[in-house]
């Protein structure tokens, strides 16, 4: 089982000054933990995607069986450079650095899916917010069916030839430089894309606030690998066995 | 200037066995940070939606110039309640007691835009996920078109007239009560709904792990007033003015 980690994002939302997967959270850089927690889910070879100039630095982080290789111009493209690196494998998973707190479970469950006969499959949760399409002017312009609607994480779990076809479509079309996860060009050929539960832990460290929620998950207790964040899980955490405030 | 605030809810999803606007956030109520954003932003009436058993307890935290009155069965018959107590105002906001981090320009924001003749203004943020919708079967089907998608948040600002009809109206809907915020009424009832910029601080405060970020948040630097959270914020709150590890 292989594990592809496009990690070559410039992380400017962070304004860290660096490429986004080398920012710490809590002492570690986000790709550190991305990989061990893959790692601790069973995942054997990691191919990191890096930016071309910080090859160097992510190498001297990153544990082993982690791999390095150059990433492109867009993040479809760095997914297809790390796909050229890796050898044969029953799944291949795309997991983004930045969603480095994603419990083992939720990988886990991707490739028990993948290895039940499933091409394509994605973890997903219910979309939280009252979501809304505005015109360009800023004005609602009727409402959203919430009905189904999900917001997809990662890691993102293929057969390798799933995700082979459609990296060799992709290349090919002006558009898919675009897509924002690997699924989306599996369903752009066709192909059936299955979900599994996602967790609410998976979410994508793209600002300062998202750094300050994660830092304050990995304070609160057990993230990598326990259940969802439960109130008794804070109050454990807390010295002496206070009592949280709540 | 008049604020309803919904806090009827009970809170299941935050395992706090009591109602949700009384879950404290670093050491306050929900609720009574909620009315003191409102209050620093300028209102000058708030009249919170309290669970008809626990009128007295909500009472006895809330500072002025804040109301208490009881709730109806869900959040469109609790705000209609609020609605019925209000008076003679140029602006009605309605606003989640569980977005209580939400920075006061945001509220300066939407009331603006009521005052410069929008019947119903809403803050919004870009949907931040790759979105995508589920058969009951779990597999995708097809992408979510993402242009002009936003999340909505509160506080809703309306003319009371614009309110009062859409909660007029939604009384005799027999859908209405499943409406996850008043500016779906005033749609509903083909009314302009406009947006201002949301701000992530806004988000609402559903499960533990929202409680953490929350929490977080308010140990990492000033969240009620101040810009968004930048990097630099939280080197100013760190003891001795340490470089904080990222």
């Amino acid at each position: 089982m292989v594990a592809i980690v496009p990690a070559a994002g410039s992380g400017e939302r962070l304004g860290a000054g660096r490429p986004k997967a080398l920012v710490t959270v809590a002492g570690d850089p986000m790709v550190v933990r991305a990989v061990a927690g893959l790692v601790s889910a069973g995942v054997d070879d990691v191919v990191v995607v890096a930016p071309a100039d910080h090859l160097d630095e992510m190498r001297s982080v990153l544990p082993a069986p982690a791999r390095t290789v150059a990433g492109g111009a867009d993040r479809v493209a760095s997914v297809a450079l790390g796909l050229a690196a890796i050898g044969d494998a029953d799944v291949v998973l795309v997991h983004d650095a930045a969603r480095c707190l994603c419990p083992a479970d939720v990988t886990r469950a991707v490739v028990a899916a993948v290895r039940d006969g499933h091409g394509a499959v994605v973890p997903a949760l219910p979309v939280a917010d009252t979501v809304r399409r505005v015109d360009p002017a800023g004005r609602l312009v009727g409402p959203v069916d919430r009905t189904g609607l999900l917001a997809v994480q990662t890691p993102q779990g293929f057969a390798p030839d799933v995700l082979r076809r459609a990296h060799e479509a992709a290349a090919g079309s002006p558009t898919a430089s675009r897509a924002t996860d690997d699924a989306g060009l599996v369903e752009a050929l066709g192909g059936e894309v299955v979900t599994v539960p996602g967790d609410p832990r998976a979410f994508k460290i793209t600002t300062p606030l998202d750094l300050a929620m994660a830092e304050a998950l990995l304070t609160a207790g057990d993230v990598s690998d326990g259940p969802p964040l439960a109130p008794d899980v804070r109050e454990r955490s807390s010295p002496h066995g206070a009592e949280v405030r709540r």
